[in-house]
């Protein structure tokens, strides 16, 4: 079963899950070469995410249909890093701490459509995965062990990807995790200087300088971060004061999936359909209208490797200042 | 001129270096097919690490000579993140708070010979890398306005190297890294309370359990750690207490050399020469004999790619669990 370690130095809990390990031996075929190929899955009659394959994968949870026909359909991880029939357990082990692997783990499929990308469904469509997104988190919530859910995306080999169908990731957490945790708590010592939300502040700065807006829309905003750590990364942000994407309302998303669909376009015509990553970071479960958090949605476009300064430092080298990303992005043109 | 940037909500600077950028346009070459393979230096006729081409590489600023060949070299980067040049300043832009790019970025040429690994060194050869490493971080310490020095060696594409013949890098900045400060903090939190180093303590645990020890030398540890970030990651330790590289002994380089050969003999065995990350944790530069913090090197095979959960979380999945890669790795046998 899978279970959380704390590092006995830092505030890091590690999610060891050997059920989805490769035994040591098989790690061969894959670190010689670098990066794995994906696998025979390329054949819709193989790819556990077609319509017709719904035997593959366990049973669904979540699912919208239009007639008989799924149109987004949400399944737990075949591999799962965390599990829901754990039982909620902390023990030490001398000087370390460990507790049971309670989560969950679940795979959303965003489209029927084997060979469509996120950001080359309708609108509409694109609305119907957000809408699952968020349907999953209000579900996972009223677990009261789960305190954090993470949604998350590989697109591509090379962003970690190993089916190439469509599809985006919820992990819903015990903790809240490093990365968000130090938001809340960046986000909060601002609040309690200034009782302004960080994030609706750097979105008006911004909105003035206009160097690092990718796009504006109406109820959204895409930015390239002013301490990108990686070239091309891009927030989008509601434009309104919002903290916990489980709140948005129908129309929200409506609009969230125009800015992510030119955004998403964007980047495939800028780049040339990159490998990316996407997630979402939003308030910890059941925290509702929180004054000094904003949600925001981060896209990744994968176009260099982490190395042994990004391992060692927990910083990063960006070669390509936000400016320049933002400007090329803003002048790249796609079809509406 | 490169710049440090800081995050407006959490606390990271990420260094943002326009002259180690390939423009916009460029990334489209990488970005599509994932990670580069290397450049044409393959053939040590234009390598620029290889004896004789010397001149391809800025001024050389330490070197070790047998005669009048050079063992070991140290040259800046030709594109370097941060400069020396740069004089140290700071300012606000609005909400946002910048500074120059003062720091040095170095190269370690570990050996003369094209296609030797840092593991296929005789030990002399090795400690002969190691004390390069020491005799730069105590120069670099004399400049007051640099506070920390990581160390680190991207080696194999997918581990982040451009250039196949061995060497390492070194990067000093101007300000302590998340990652090593959440270690000083944590490790002072442990001391704060107990009076121990935590990573005595450690050692001591571990030589007790055995279960995540890969090695045990006369002077030196080699442990996978409790809470694994990834497979096959492994430390070495020197076993009695020591908070900083700079002021380890010769005696204790060649103990070290000895130890980190085994190690990456045994990982190249094990795992068929993989693409690896180092790093070299120690103390602040001019911090020396702190009870509460022991320096430590960390190996980092590459055998799988960070993803949305991980760019997310901050944290990571581990399908490998520490005692199982330890014992994989402890039972595979190398050539003293």
């Amino acid at each position: 079963m899978p279970e959380l370690r704390k590092d006995p130095v830092v505030d890091r809990w590690v999610i060891i899950a050997p059920e989805r390990a490769e035994r040591p031996q098989a790690w061969l075929r894959r670190s010689g070469a670098g990066l794995p190929a994906f696998d025979e899955d390329d054949d819709s009659s193989h790819c556990p995410f077609c319509p017709g394959n719904e035997s593959m994968t366990p049973p669904e949870v979540y699912a919208q249909r239009d007639g008989s026909r799924w149109k987004v359909r949400v399944v737990p991880n075949r591999s799962p890093a965390l599990r829901t029939e754990s039982p909620l357990s902390r023990r030490a082990r001398g000087l370390f701490d460990q507790q049971s692997g309670t989560g969950a783990h679940e795979v959303i499929i965003e489209t029927p459509q084997h060979g469509l990308s996120l950001g080359q469904l309708s609108p509409a469509d694109l609305a119907a995965v957000l809408a699952a997104w968020q349907g999953r988190m209000r579900d996972l919530a009223r677990d009261e062990r789960l305190r954090c859910a993470l949604l998350f995306k590989n697109s591509g080999v090379a962003a970690g990807a190993t089916l190439s169908h469509a599809h985006s990731q919820l992990v819903a957490l015990p903790l809240v995790p490093p990365e968000l945790r130090q938001e809340l708590e960046g986000a909060r010592e601002h609040y309690a200087r200034k009782e302004r939300c960080v994030y609706c502040d750097v979105i008006a700065q911004e909105l003035e300088a206009k160097e690092r807006v990718v796009h504006e829309g109406e109820r959204f905003v895409s930015l390239a971060p002013w301490a990108s750590c990686s070239p091309f990364e891009t927030w989008i942000l509601p434009r309104e004061h919002q903290s916990t994407f489980e709140d948005a309302q129908p129309a929200d998303l409506g609009a969230l999936a125009q800015e992510l669909r030119v955004l998403l376009r964007k980047i495939d015509v800028a780049l040339e359909q990159p490998s990316l990553n996407l997630f979402l970071h939003t308030a910890p479960l059941r925290e509702h209208a929180l004054p000094w958090y904003h949600w925001h949605l981060t896209v990744k476009p994968v176009v260099a490797s982490v190395g042994g300064f990004e391992w060692g430092s927990g910083s990063f080298i960006n070669p390509t200042p936000p400016e320049e990303a933002a400007s090329f992005l803003r002048q790249t043109e796609v079809q509406p």
